[in-house]
C-alpha cells in the first residue's frame, strides 16, 4: 500500500501541500522574512527567536544565525536570508551541489515560497505567517507557512517539501505500468520529490481564491540513469466573475508560457480545465489557469526554465487582483455564496485532487500541511440554485463551460 | 466503470443517501406527514397541495388522494397515509406482493423515514421538511426529506431509495471476486437495492449529530436462486462528550440487538468503531453505535426482524438526547469547536464513506441526496489543538480510544 502510494507520487502526483510522509514537525511562530516592513519585521523575528529559545524548534532566529555563518563565508547572505526557513537540504549541501538541477529547483521553490509569503504579508499587515519546519523520518522534510484569519486573507498557506529515499519493488512495478521502464538495483530505486504548493483563500468574496503548485521528481535506475519530470500549475477560483481579472490572470500566465513555446499555454490551459473538474457537479472548481504533469521534454534545463517562469508569474498574476478588490464592499448574500463555493472547493480537494488523496493515504503524512488547502469555513445547502441571470448564475455558467480568456 | 460501481453497490456498499443513479427528480415543498400537530399539519398539507398544483410534481395532496383511493379499497389508510410520499414501488404493487421480503422492507424504510421526520419536526415546530421524490431512469427512485436551517436542526435529511434493474457481466465478475458465486443468464443479473439513510446535524453544540442507514440487497441468478443481504447501523457524533447520553444511546441499541442475539451488539459496536475511522486523523468520526454489512444469516426473516428492531430504535435512542439538550446554553467557543468537528465529519464523508464515494462515482446519481449528509457549515483551522484537560480534549480522547459504554 505504502509502496503503491509512493509509486503514485512518482507517477506525477503532486507533492501537494506536504504530501510527503513526515515525522516530528517543529514550530516557530512569527514569520515575516527579514526585509518586510522594517519595524514589524523586527518584531516578528523577535517572536520567532522567543519561539526557538522556548524549545519550539529551529525558528527564524537560529536560522538567521546559521544563514549568516554560511553567507559570510559565501558572500550570498541576501539570497539565503530571504527564505522563510532553512532549506531542507541544508545550506552547505545546496552550495556544494549548486549546479545540479535538484539544488536549483530547491532554491527556486524556497524563493517562490518567500516571494509569495512576502507579497501576501504586505497586503495583510495585521497578520503574520506561522512557519513550521518538519522532518520526514525516511528522508527530507518541509516548511509550511500559514496565515490564518487575517484582515484580507481567511487562510493562506504556502508549503515547501523536499523528500527522498528508496522506492520499493512494488512501487517500481507501478512505475512500469505507467510506461516508463525502470531497472531497480536490489529491488530498490532511489528517488527525490520536491515542490512548492499554495492555496490562498481571501475573506472578501470579490477576491478570488488562488492555488499554485510546482514540483520536480527524480528517480535513479540500477545503471545510474536518472528519470526525471516536472509538474505544476496556477489556477484561480473566483466567487463572482470579473472578466478583467480573468483576462489579467490568464494573460500573465500565457506570457510566462509564451517565452518558452507558443504551444504551451493553450495545451496547459485545457489540461487545467480538465483536471480541476468536479465531476459529480458538472462544474470546474474555478476559471482555470495552467496545469501540467509528467513533463520531461525538450530538456531538463528547458523545462526548468519554463517552470521558473511559471513560478515567477504567481505574484504578478494574482497580487494585482487582490489589491484591486480587497476593500470592495460586499453584502451578506455575497458572503453566503462565497461560502457555498468554498464547499465546492472542499469537495474537489477531498474527492478528486490527486495530491490530497495521495497525501491522506500515505502513512505518516503531515496532515496539517496537506489540509491547509481547505478553507477556514464552508457551507452546504440542500438544493441551492441561484436565480437565472444573477451574478451567481453567471459564474456557474463559466464553471460549466470554460471560456477562452486571451484570444 | 458503471458496472463495477453497480457491483460495488451489491457488494454491500450503502445505498446511502441516494447513491442510486437517478434522473428527473420531482419536488414538493411542505412535508409534515398527516398527523403531526393538527393545525400546522393542515397548513403544510395545503402548501404541498399548492406545490403539486403548481406543477412541482406529485406533492402530498395528490399522494393523499391516491393513498385514500387505495386504502378505502384495502382498509389500510392509516399505514399508507403516514408516509412522506408514495412508495417507489407503488401502493398496488406493494399490496400485491405484500408477503415478499422486499415489499416488507420497502414498507419498513418508508415507515422509518416518516417516524423519524415526524419526531424531528415535532421538536422544531418552526421548520418544515422539503420532500423531493425522484425517479431513476433504469428503474426505481427515491424520496428525499430535508429540513434546513431550523431552530433546533441545522440540517436534517432522511432519504429513502429503492432501485432495481440488471447487473452486467462485469458487475457479476466483481461479485464473484467477493466470494459469492453468481450465475448470470445472458450475461445479466436482475438486482434490487433499497434503504433508508439519514444524517441529523443540530444547531446546538450540546446536541450530537446522528446518522443511521438500513439497507437490503437482492440479486437473482440464472436458475432463479436469490442472493440477498442486509446492512446498516446507527451512530452518534457529539461535539462534547456527555456520558449519560452516550450510555443511553448505546444501551438502547444494545437492547434492540439483544432481542435477537447477545453476540450482535458487541460485534456491531466494534464494526462501527472500525468503520467510522478518519484514518489520517487517527480519530473516529464519533462515539459509534452499531454498524454491519453483508449480513445473510441465520435466515432472511430473522435478519429482517433484527433490522426492524434497529430501525425502530432510531427514535428512542436519539430523540431523548435532542430534547434534553436543545435548549442548553452555549458559548461562541463551543460553537466554534462544533464547526471544527463538522469539518472532520466532512472529511470522513468525502474521503472514506463508501456509500458517498460510490454515489459520487455513479453516473447520473442524485448528488443533492447524497451530499445532504454534509453539514450546513464547517470549519478548518490549521494546527488547531485544544488545551489539555479541556472539554474539547475530553471528546478527542474518546474519539481516539473508543470506550465500552454499556458494561
Amino acid at each position: 500500500m505504502a509502496a503503491a502510494a509512493a509509486a503514485r507520487l512518482l507517477r506525477g502526483v503532486a507533492v501537494g501541500l506536504g504530501a510527503a510522509a513526515a515525522a516530528g514537525g517543529r514550530r516557530a511562530l512569527g514569520s515575516a522574512p527579514p526585509g518586510v516592513a522594517a519595524g514589524r519585521g523586527v518584531r516578528r523575528a523577535a517572536l520567532a527567536a522567543a519561539g526557538a529559545l522556548g524549545g519550539l524548534g529551529m525558528g527564524l532566529w537560529r536560522w538567521q544565525q546559521a544563514a549568516m555563518a554560511v553567507s559570510e563565508e559565501e558572500g550570498e547572505d541576501e539570497l539565503w536570508q530571504r527564505f522563510m526557513a532553512p532549506p531542507v537540504s541544508g545550506l552547505r549541501e545546496l552550495r556544494r551541489r549548486r549546479r545540479e538541477l535538484r539544488s536549483r529547483m530547491e532554491l527556486l521553490i524556497m524563493e517562490t515560497q518567500a516571494e509569495v509569503c512576502r507579497a501576501l504579508a504586505a497586503l495583510d499587515p495585521g497578520a503574520a505567517f506561522a512557519v513550521d519546519t518538519w522532518e520526514r523520518k525516511e528522508g527530507g522534510g518541509g516548511i509550511s507557512c500559514v496565515l490564518q484569519d487575517g484582515e484580507v486573507f481567511e487562510k493562506a498557506g504556502v508549503n515547501v517539501s523536499v523528500v527522498f529515499g528508496l522506492l520499493s519493488e512494488e512501487a517500481a512495478r507501478q512505475m512500469r505500468s505507467r510506461g516508463k521502464s525502470l531497472k531497480a538495483k536490489d529491488g530498490k530505486l532511489p528517488f527525490c520529490a520536491m515542490g512548492v504548493s499554495s492555496v490562498i483563500h481571501p475573506k472578501n468574496p470579490h477576491v478570488p481564491t488562488m492555488h499554485f503548485n510546482y514540483r520536480y521528481f527524480e528517480i535513479e535506475e540500477a545503471d545510474g540513469t536518472k528519470q526525471w519530470w516536472f509538474g505544476g500549475g496556477t489556477d484561480l477560483t473566483p466567487t463572482y466573475l470579473n472578466e478583467e481579472d480573468a483576462i489579467h490572470f490568464h494573460k500573465t500566465l500565457k506570457e510566462a508560457c509564451d517565452k518558452h513555446d507558443l504551444k504551451l499555454y493553450p495545451k496547459y490551459k485545457k489540461w487545467c480545465d480538465d483536471y480541476f473538474y468536479i465531476k459529480h457537479r458538472g462544474e470546474r472548481r474555478g476559471i482555470g489557469g495552467i496545469f501540467f504533469d509528467d513533463v520531461d521534454s525538450p530538456s531538463k534545463e528547458e523545462v526548468f526554465q519554463f517552470v521558473k517562469s511559471c513560478a515567477k508569474a504567481v505574484v504578478p498574476c494574482y497580487i494585482p487582483i487582490v489589491k484591486r478588490h480587497c476593500h470592495d464592499s460586499f453584502t451578506p448574500e455575497e458572503k453566503l455564496w462565497q461560502q457555498l463555493r468554498r464547499g465546492r472547493y472542499v469537495e474537489f480537494n477531498l474527492v478528486y485532487d490527486r495530491g490530497t488523496k495521495f497525501g491522506l493515504l500515505t502513512p505518516g503524512s503531515r496532515i496539517e500541511s496537506i489540509l491547509m488547502s481547505l478553507p477556514l469555513t464552508a457551507r452546504w445547502e440542500y438544493m441551492h440554485t441561484p436565480p437565472e441571470s444573477s451574478k451567481e448564475a453567471e459564474i456557474l455558467e463559466v464553471l460549466r463551460n470554460p471560456k477562452d480568456w486571451v484570444h
